[in-house]
């Protein structure tokens, strides 16, 4: 066994303060961080196969790494020669949602633990599979671990800090590549795809563009244009190597007239201002008292501020508000933030007149206090006076 | 409410034979199959958010087309607006699992339905959305209706077979690409990581390669070089506008001897073979039985030889066999095969000393018999004379 690539200590704690015995991941953002990045080549886009799914399983006994178990399907097994895994046990024969959870259930029986507390992703775990899992365990008390899992990932080691780092510098890199590409006449559809492929061009897998143009705050590819005087807003995800870069920034064709100047000034304003507690030991909470402060200040209506964890999800802990579209306790608002805690901090004015106005940022707790990510590019940044021919 | 893009009849009909009286479908290829290609473009690459996933529920209750739902998040309402979707009741007000299926639910109960046969996709279905389910459906017999939808999409419409064409075409175009760019010294991975980018640039979505060099029959992306003299395998999957293009082809660095020509060739001959029964009204074993045939004849061992319906997903129907990796029953061996179903035919040779000699190809099945999609660079494909330097 090679060492686990996790804080097995920590996951220990909180396996035993949720009242876990045996952990069985299923989703492959978890199985990827539980085997420090490991996931199916073949389906990494895709999971149906047949009328059944691929379902990656990763089995860890409390305080027993030595005992941890990975089920994977028969496919990874390529993979698995290249690069291989640190469980003890690691099998690549399954080929769905139901032997794959009938492998590891075998595995967790194996261990004397099939009358235990088993915790199990309840959203990443099929039905067909609680099925398989509760025939192969009748007795055994079946745990969420969702939330478990999502404070374990919290803390971001150095590496997945480059990583995150990295994927907001690409994502930056690839929008200015759009905006000197793309001018009058350019469809939202045609920048969309440009960005994909600008992403995709730097190593890493493109997640989605929103993007409005014009006075319309209609943030969906279409074939509206871009056209001269119109705002433009780009807001991508972009994944590298399992970490997400999520970014908003503006662009103009021409020159943006005073009104526009101080719309984004002011939204740089508020970022910077709930940039400004960030650091150790403060609570999450003051992130949002930081924003307001700021907001009863503005001049421009209506703005929206959301802060939140991310990494390798979208939202992740710290989640720091129940209000808006994110339906979390606010309990990391009563929290400290901690080093390595990594946060997409976002301000949006839906201005009714000039348009959609936005900038999304990544920003992490360090041990000084706090760093951005790609900190540039934050301003009005210029389209193309010609738009290249689109892509095919 | 506009008509359904498939056909309901049909839907009707399958419906009835499963007993089932509602369907609410929850996987990302049947919701896009029954809306007409909708794909919340936010949620295409990852489902994970927060300790929660995405999950988009369609209702249909059997023979009432005018009474089916979509409930989408709350991120797609964008995306409807630019592209209307045909049911009479579309919401895009959820998150996550739970109230997914929570307001699915209230419109099954709406339509009177919630102590009828509700037919789910288990694999599909979350287990804490099937709990969900269960809490508003106390008295609801729930139902696998995943063989059922595998049917409904058996066979394709002209716009899904143009769709699958362009996708096999689009791949062959990207391999080539590929070899013409890579030479001695690149590294599977270079190569693999070159493909994704060849396919994204033809406006795919790349899902995988899998690569063998040289004598290893290994085919994960790795620093395996590929040499002079060495055999190149490169079996990719990309999806273009949500269909599958399959396809394996080969390639050397210098020229092949003739046992090279030879083992290509007869692969060559064991694929024709397996075309050659393929028409309207023939059972779906004769395709195995054909290719059977062709394998007795064979000198190089050992060939592995597979068949199986594809579209939206990898493996669907026709299933034509339980050998090998499907673990499928095989009835549709004895089922007459139809206009518009869809084959991936494989037929692979591990050679001991020579390494992995694969072809693999998509065959439609036409009125007057069969089309093979993207028929070229069937021989031993030439790789460049110096390899470019490789992509960041």
């Amino acid at each position: 066994m090679s060492a686990p690539p996790f804080d097995a200590a920590h996951l220990d704690r909180l396996m035993d303060e949720a009242g876990i015995d045996v952990l069985l991941a299923t989703s492959k953002h978890n199985v990827q961080y539980l085997l420090g990045g490991h996931r199916a080549l073949f389906f990494d886009y895709m999971d149906a196969i047949g009328v059944s799914r691929y379902l990656p399983a990763f089995v860890y006994p409390k305080g027993q790494p030595d005992r941890a178990a990975y089920i994977g399907h028969r496919i990874e097994g390529h993979q698995v020669q290249v690069a291989p895994l640190w469980p003890n046990t690691v099998q690549t024969k399954s080929w769905g949602a139901t032997d794959s959870i009938e492998k590891a259930m075998a595995h967790v029986h194996g261990q004397g633990l099939s009358s235990g507390r088993i915790g199990v992703e309840m959203a990443f775990l099929p039905a067909i599979s609680a099925e398989t899992l509760r025939a192969a365990a009748p007795n055994a008390m079946v745990i969420d671990a969702a939330p478990m899992l999502d404070r374990l990932r919290a803390c971001k080691s150095e590496h997945e800090l480059s990583l995150l780092r990295e994927a907001s510098e690409r994502v930056i890199d690839s929008m200015l590549a759009v905006l000197a590409a793309h001018g009058p006449g350019s469809t939202k559809r045609e920048m969309a795809e440009a960005l994909r492929r600008e992403e995709t061009d730097r190593g890493m897998q493109f997640e989605y563009c929103l993007i409005a143009a014009g006075k319309s705050h209609n943030r969906a590819p279409s074939d509206h244009r871009w056209e001269k005087g119109d705002v433009l807003s780009l807001d991508s995800g972009g994944n590298y190597r399992g970490y997400i870069g999520d970014i908003a920034r503006m662009a103009i064709l021409g020159s943006p007239d005073a009104e526009l100047e101080d719309a984004l000034a002011e939204i740089e304003t508020v970022q910077r201002a709930a940039f400004a507690p960030v650091r150790p030991g403060v609570l999450g909470g003051e992130i949002y008292a930081g924003a307001e402060a700021a907001l009863k200040k503005c001049k421009f209506k209506p703005i929206e501020f959301v802060a939140h964890g991310m990494g390798l999800a979208t939202h992740e802990v710290p989640h720091l508000t129940s209000r808006g579209p994110t339906p979390y306790p606010d309990d990391d608002a009563r929290r400290p933030l901690e080093p390595g805690m990594v946060l997409s901090v976002e301000t949006t004015l839906m201005h009714p007149k000039r348009g959609f106005i936005k900038l999304e940022d990544t920003v992490a707790v360090t041990r000084a206090g706090f760093e951005v990510f790609a900190d540039r590019a934050r301003g009005w940044n210029r389209g193309a006076d010609v738009a290249a021919r689109p892509a095919a």
